[in-house]
Formats: C-alpha cells, sequence, structure tokens
C-alpha cells in the first residue's frame, strides 16, 4: 500500500508551508496517540487489539460456521458503527449480485436498525416470512433506540416463525460485557453473546466482534482481514516521515488551512462504495466539531463522471479528492474483436476493462489536478482480506492523527445526542 | 406537495434582502425558461413533453409486457441520466428485497455501462449465464466509451446464449432518431428502437423512453407517473409569488450567495436514496459550472444521523438541509407490547414507526437549525407513480429557475469532456 499526492498547479500558495509545519507536529500528536496521552483517550482499544484476538477469531469463526449451516439470512441489527463497517467489508469482497446467485454458499447478510422506515421492515419481515434466518444484535447499551425498536419486532417475528425455545438458537448479541438492557436479556434468554469492548467507539469497532461475526458469516476469511490490520499496524507506529498516516493526516490537514473544505473519498469499482460510507462516518463523526472539519463525500466512478463530474471540473472550487486506486481486479475479461466495428471499439481489442478503467483514472485526475482539485492517490494491490484489513487499520490510525492535528477530541461525538434528545421529547419519553 | 423554509436563527442576516431580490428575479427567469429565451434553449423539450406522449407510452407498455413474458432480467446499459433517473424511480417504487422474492411479478431491473469495473462486469455474466434475460441499451450517439464497451460485450453474451436471431429480439435500442453508432447498427440488425429526442438533455430524459421503457418493465405504471409530472407541469408554469419551484429556486440562491456551499438532500427512507443521486446529477452537473453552485450532497437517516450527524450538528457550517418528507407509508408496523419491557420501550406501545420515523425528522430539524443549518422540507403525501412524477418536474423545472437565477446556462455540460480527452489520448485513440 502507498499513498501519493500531486498538489494543484493552479493554488499552491500556501499548500508547502503549511505542510511543512503540520509534519514537523507529527511526532508529537503520534505520540499522543500510540501513548494515549491526548483527548479521548479512554477509546484507543482499537491500536492493540488486532494483536489480542486469536481466540476470540476462533470462537466467532464456530459460531459462524454454526449460523452458515443454519440458515439462508442472518440478519444483523444495529445503526453507525455497528453497520457501516460490516457492509463496507462484505460489499467490497464479495460477488457484485450475491442476492441473485442460484447457489449460494454463505448466507446473505441483510440489516435491521439502522433505519426506522416502515416499509423496510415490513418488506424485510416478508422476506423472512420465506427464509431461514438468524439475528444478530448489537448495542453497547440495548437502548440505541432504532436498533432497540427493530429487535422487538424481530425478536417477535423470530420467535413466532420457530418457538421461543428455537428462537434462543438463533439469535446472538453482541453488546456491554456487563451492564445494559441487551446484556440483561441475553442472560435471562441465554442467547450467546459477544462483548464489545469499553475501550473500542463505534466508528472503530469493525474489527471487533461487532463486525467479525456477520463478515465470518459472509464467508469472509476474519483470520487474514485482522492480519491485514496487524501489518498495516506496524507499518504506521514506525515513527518517521515515511509514514503513509503521517502524510495522509498532514496532506488532508494542510488543504484544508488551504482552504478545501470538502474531501471526496474516489472509488473505481462499486464494490467500494459501502467502503466509502464507513470512511464518511470515521472521519465525519471523529473530525466534524468545534465548527471545524472538511466535510466527506464519495463518489464512485467512471458512474459519477456523468454526474458530480461537471461540478467537480469546473464548479465552486471547494474539494480535492482521495482516489483508492486498486492495482488488479479478480477476473479478466477483454474487449472482443467485431468486424464490422460500428461503435468504433476496435482500438481497444483485447485490453481488459481494468486496463481501460486505470486510464479513465489516470485522465480524470489530470483534468481535476488542471481544475484546481489536488489529488491524494491511496493504492492497494487487490480487494482481499488483507489489503482491506490494511486500508481498515491505515484510516482508523491516520484519523486519530489527523484529528489531533486539527485539535478536536477524535474520539467523542457530543454532537448525536441534540436529535435523539428532541425526538425524545416528541415521542412523550420521561 | 408543498415547501416550507426555516431560516437558522443564528445567521440569517443577510438572507432576506437577498431572498428578496432573487424573488424580484423569478418573473423574468421564469419568462426566460417558459419562452426558451435562455442559454441552452435547445434543450428545453421537457417541457411540454410530459403532454404529448401518450401514443409513445402505449407502444412502450406493449414491449414493456413482451419482455415481462420473456426475461427474469432486464439489464439497462447507459450512463449518468439514461442510469440515474431509471434507477431512482425504480427503487422509490419498489420491494426493498426485490431480488430475494420468491415469487416477483416483474423482471428485475439490473445496470451495465454505468461502471468499467471488471469485476462488476463479471459477476454480472455469470448471472446472465443462468437466467432469462433482455438488453435495453441507451446512447444516444452510441459511442460514448461506457454504455458502448458495456453493450459489446453484452450483444457477444446474448447472441451467443440464445443465437443472432433471437438475440435480435431481446435487445431494445433508445439513441438517435437518424444518426450515430448505435442508430446504424439497429437499422441493420432489426432492434426495436425508440428515440433519444434531439432537444431533452441526459439528466433531463428519465420522463422520455430512455427511463420510461425500463421503468415500464419493473412493473411501474408509466401513465401515472408521466401524469403526475403533467399535474405538477400545471403548477409550476404558474406565474406567481406561491410557485413553489419559484420558492425552492430563491431560498437555495439566497442561502448559496449567504455563505452556504452544500445543500444536503435528507430523506427519511432507504428507498430514496437513489433518487438523490439523481437529484445529485440534475443540480450538480447543470450548476456545477464557472467556478459557481452548491455543492450537492445527501443523507439518509435516521441512519446517517449516526455518521454524518455529527458534522451536520457541529462541524464547519457549510451546508443547509433540503428534506424529501413523505407524509404516509404504504405498510402498517406498530411497536408490539412487551410485558418484561427490559428495552425500555414500552411508552412506544401501538405507535407506527412512521410516526417514530417522523418525530426523528422533527426532532432533526429543530436540532440542526440551532446548529445553524437552515431547512427546506419538501412534502408529498406517499410514494406512489403520481408523486414521484410530481417530485421529478418539480426538481426539473426548478433546477431550470435556479440554474438562470446563477447566472449560468444550466443546460449544457462542458467539463464533462476534460477527462474523457485525457482517457481517449492514454488509450491511443486517434
Amino acid at each position: 500500500m502507498n499513498i501519493d499526492f500531486k498538489k494543484s498547479n493552479l493554488n499552491d500558495k500556501g499548500f508547502d508551508s503549511v505542510y511543512e509545519n503540520l509534519s514537523s507536529l507529527l511526532p508529537y500528536v503520534h505520540n499522543l496517540l500510540v501513548n494515549k496521552k491526548g483527548k479521548g483517550n479512554n477509546f484507543l482499544g482499537w491500536i492493540d487489539l488486532p494483536l489480542h484476538i486469536q481466540k476470540l477469531l476462533k470462537d466467532i469463526n464456530e459460531t459462524a460456521t454454526y449460523i452458515q449451516k443454519k440458515c439462508e439470512i442472518l440478519v444483523v441489527i444495529g445503526i453507525g458503527g455497528s453497520y457501516l463497517g460490516t457492509k463496507a467489508v462484505i460489499e467490497s469482497l464479495s460477488h457484485h449480485f450475491n442476492s441473485l446467485q442460484n447457489y449460494r454458499k454463505y448466507p446473505l447478510i441483510l440489516f435491521a436498525g439502522q433505519t426506522m422506515s416502515e416499509d423496510y421492515i415490513s418488506d424485510l419481515l416478508e422476506i423472512l416470512n420465506e427464509k431461514e434466518y438468524a439475528l444478530a444484535v448489537i448495542s453497547k447499551s440495548g437502548t440505541t433506540t432504532e436498533p432497540a425498536i427493530a429487535f422487538r419486532i424481530l425478536k417477535n417475528h423470530i420467535e413466532s416463525k420457530y418457538g421461543k425455545a428455537e428462537a434462543k438458537n438463533r439469535i446472538v448479541t453482541i453488546t456491554d460485557k456487563e451492564k445494559g438492557a441487551l446484556k440483561t436479556l441475553s442472560v435471562q434468554e441465554g442467547y450467546k453473546t459477544y462483548v464489545v469492548p469499553d475501550d473500542v467507539g463505534g466508528r472503530y469497532s469493525v474489527l471487533t466482534s461487532v463486525g467479525l461475526l456477520p463478515i465470518a458469516v459472509a464467508g469472509i476469511d476474519i483470520v487474514k482481514l485482522v492480519n491485514g490490520a496487524c501489518l498495516m499496524r506496524n507499518d504506521v507506529l514506525q515513527e518517521n516521515e515515511n509514514n503513509i498516516a503521517w502524510k495522509y493526516a498532514a496532506i488532508r490537514n494542510a488543504l484544508l488551512q488551504n482552504g478545501k473544505s470538502i474531501e471526496l473519498m474516489v472509488n473505481y469499482s462499486p464494490s467500494l462504495n459501502s467502503f466509502s460510507e464507513w470512511w464518511k462516518q470515521l472521519y465525519g463523526e471523529s473530525e466534524g466539531k468545534n465548527g471545524k472539519g472538511l466535510f466527506p463525500a464519495a463518489v464512485s466512478n467512471t458512474t459519477d463522471l456523468h454526474s458530480l463530474g461537471q461540478y467537480i471540473q469546473d464548479g465552486a472550487r471547494l474539494m480535492f479528492e482521495t482516489t483508492l486506486h486498486v492495482e488488479m481486479s479478480k477476473s479478466n475479461i477483454s474487449i472482443p474483436y467485431d468486424k464490422e466495428n460500428t461503435d468504433d471499439l476496435n482500438y481497444l481489442c483485447e485490453k481488459t476493462l481494468t486496463y481501460i478503467n486505470h486510464q479513465a483514472e489516470k485522465g480524470t485526475q489530470v483534468a481535476h489536478l488542471s481544475g484546481d482539485v489536488p489529488q491524494i492517490t491511496i493504492s492497494i494491490e487487490k480487494l482481499d482480506e488483507e489489503n482491506i484489513g490494511k486500508l481498515i487499520y491505515f484510516f482508523e490510525f491516520a484519523c486519530g492523527l489527523s484529528g489531533y492535528l486539527l485539535g478536536i477530541n477524535p474520539f467523542d461525538q457530543p454532537g448525536v445526542e441534540a436529535y435523539k434528545k428532541n425526538m425524545f421529547r416528541l415521542l412523550g419519553k420521561d
């Protein structure tokens, strides 16, 4: 994995000196993070966790095998960090049309508790009437409104479909180690239960049981995934200026200080769209406070070159782009020869789609650079467990550094309470 | 359908006078648009088109019935406006888990030509090996790279699966009325062909055959959809200050002039996510030029209240929100009583999910308003054909007004060419 940066030719005045200033702070903020001396230091469990979960991985894989044998569908009930990381990893590593395969090897993962749309839940129940399923319920407290509501409805459904005794075999909970409504219920009912660590926040939880259980059920190798994170941990713990997390943190903060207000996460593969959603929570929720922070948005190309492309090229000069470059594809499809050549594409004969996609990516970066959109590129070899594990750890670690550079606590989310307070009042909760 | 606006309490200094100025310009820009006197006036066919397509709708419905009888899947090959509008309408009006229903009444609509991901196309071909399918190929010229490549590959596939003769019965093209590579091929091969009107741009084309054919195949009533557009046309052609398109155009431009740079399209139903993507192209591509325009982004709540919610509440003060409020849901699910009440949710007993979702929406708007995020709300009665048709025409018409208020040509997209030029050079095209 590596990182490349091209600053804009048009508007790079302030960049170099700002970048140098920020770079000189990196040894300091690295120390804050690694030695747990900064704000939010009670939420740094994720830094070392991947090193110490071999036993947990084995246990999770056993539960996953049990669910795989029993079910066609696992419904994951969770919101925020209990939803986005799981979805990101599964979609980046799965068949694009998973739900349409005639012979699926592993259960489909569907989600609930991430929306209160009545039609969504109604449609979900209709599907669950017809299919064998299990539930994974994820909530630290058990009282976050959306997942709690979804679980109450689905608990009713699964108990009336299978009976209370069998339902217990089909419910796994992931919650606090000792307290809270979901923990209490889990003990009462005797559900298989995993622990949400106290020192890992929601948006950093994908490599805990929160993400790993459903990811394993989907047939993804969680040992390799966590191993990727361990490999990246070795890299980004190095205190030197070649550290790619240092570079990413410094570049994006320098661009912010130099007048950019939006960071666009760019992919060239639709399977990475949910990864961008995970990244948006990680950076938006970590940094969007005290009136600060880059606004995180995402595009998927070349699809969005025919949508937001015009704006990025030529609209208000608000953004820079961070492209996730993937070197190799899994499959092999080349442009076939056509003797009529009505579509004038024979010049691409025998070129692979990935080759063409890469040229589109290069061409786009040159075009956007000339339109004053600076370009960060983060490259990985391919979409597999190890590389996704690396990417996750990289973005998590860089987010901690970046938040400290910005001068905020990257591990809290006080602003999330505001809507809840109003909602509870409107709902007449005491 | 109606529109409501609440300006922020914290930072409304300049707003009122800017809004008045812009409002006073509306009769003028309305006249530019309706009487085709402004920039881009050769692309205004969409204004009257819904009134005059009864014959076309009948023809499309016949073709749709033919495809429905023959196929489990229709692959729509298209990008930009030939992709986003279709996806938006189908997802807003379909079952959330369409692909998982045991007994599906209508074909599934899948997409190609909107991405050059090799793995995506490879996975698609794998599915098409197993299923009965047809192709709808949408391209004005036939030489837009992404759909042209996808069609070359899929033409090969469908001809080797069904033989050349039967393949012809399974390919419908939507292209220029007389010229271009796809038109030439369509005549040669004798494909059933529909016309992309000369005077309707891609992002305005969802209510032409471009969107209507695949939407009809998906089982959606296109007569009602177009009728919704006609009803809205009556409303927004009225020259007076109660015109909701006038209001939307003036408010968003006033907020832009008053310092906001991002417009967030907000929904509370995941089935509207693709509608937001369509809106992003419509406004981003229409207005993002000459260094101007609001940056269009989207969130889906309450999902994203646990992601970007923190940023919106408390990060850099860049945005205002436009919420699509939907009054009624199709289904009926209430919170069941639980005598244990471990989750403490009995206070919500017998409340519907939609009621709770609406309280979350209200609570969010109050919270964000107090965080200096002005709130536009566009309300519709329910998600059905007529209301979606209304919404489409409303946003299209308001976009024309809004672009003229901004002082740009809302109907061109010169910036989209930049990446193509570079890509062709890199691919060695003459």
